[in-house]
């Protein structure tokens, strides 16, 4: 509103998770995720192709490494005291640094949120998740990594903006927006 | 196949769930569901007209005991050695008594599966799930009760056979079918 005070325009913040009909993103906070299918992977990167950065975990920065290492990606880790630059990836801690700030100043107007659980919780709590787009695979796991892995039970509401099939085995997406 | 052997038709086991966007399905197990919508109850109360009996846990049978009293419900616990009837409520541990055998001797035809996570679990590993009804409400909880708590993960394959669009506030409606 003030042009003094923020001269930053507000980045958009988009979640992408793929998970199964239970809510488990992965088996364990090692695994990559080989039950995805082709469709999801295609309008993944699609997406991708839209935005200035992507924020993720260490271990899902770990998972996915040498793809990542070719986008500006931010890396959220407890292990640096302040921001760690190699190349496009940033090593960052929100604990000793203001995330925020760190984006505003590089100008991004719109910045990925690849998770995992940690990540999208941290994002949600601080209201760094403006869409969500779900890609609902149809699969059970009844055990594996959590969608959002807050200490907290909370209501956040979103709205559903899309509903498309991706394909003919039941692959869902779906696309929230954060609030009312 | 054999009508010696097996006189009966096979039940069709029909699990319901209303679950939020990240798979959870209560805040703890103790508590009910304020947060589902007008339109899923309805739409679930309408479903249970056409079932014979209803399965639930313990915790969920206590949520909800006085409607669960009103139906044939079978109520998986530990605590009782032989099935203990209390009019239309039957105490039942499967570890102890053949439970698809005391369904079939009752000759239901359609069993509905109300959970909780334990109970969709142990149905799903016991062949006793064959649709799932899934309603995803438009929040995100980040903690709370996930749909299946099963010890080990394992890919179980459904087929998506219906999206429906319940209300304006984004609650889905989701049927799968067990298989390919």
């Amino acid at each position: 509103m003030n042009p003094v005070r923020n001269p930053y325009k507000k980045i958009l913040y988009v979640a992408y998770v793929a998970t199964s009909i239970d809510g488990r993103i992965a088996q364990n906070n090692h695994s990559g995720t080989d039950w995805t299918s082709k469709e999801d992977w295609n309008f993944f990167q699609q997406s991708l192709k839209k935005i200035d950065a992507v924020i993720v975990g260490h271990a899902t920065f770990k998972v996915a490494e040498s793809r990542l290492r070719r986008r500006n990606a931010i890396v959220i880790t407890s292990k640096v005291h302040r921001p760690k630059t190699e190349a496009r990836t940033v090593f960052f801690n929100p604990r000793t640094s203001n995330l925020k700030n760190f984006l505003r100043k590089k100008h991004y107007k719109t910045v990925a949120i690849l998770g995992g659980s940690q990540i999208y919780d941290y994002c949600l709590r601080h209201n760094m998740l403006d869409e969500f787009y779900v890609t609902v695979e149809p699969y059970v796991f009844t055990a594996g990594v959590p969608m959002f892995q807050g200490g907290k039970f909370k209501k956040y509401k979103f709205s559903l903006v899309l509903v498309k099939k991706l394909n003919k085995s039941g692959t869902l997406l779906l696309k929230y927006k954060y609030g009312n």
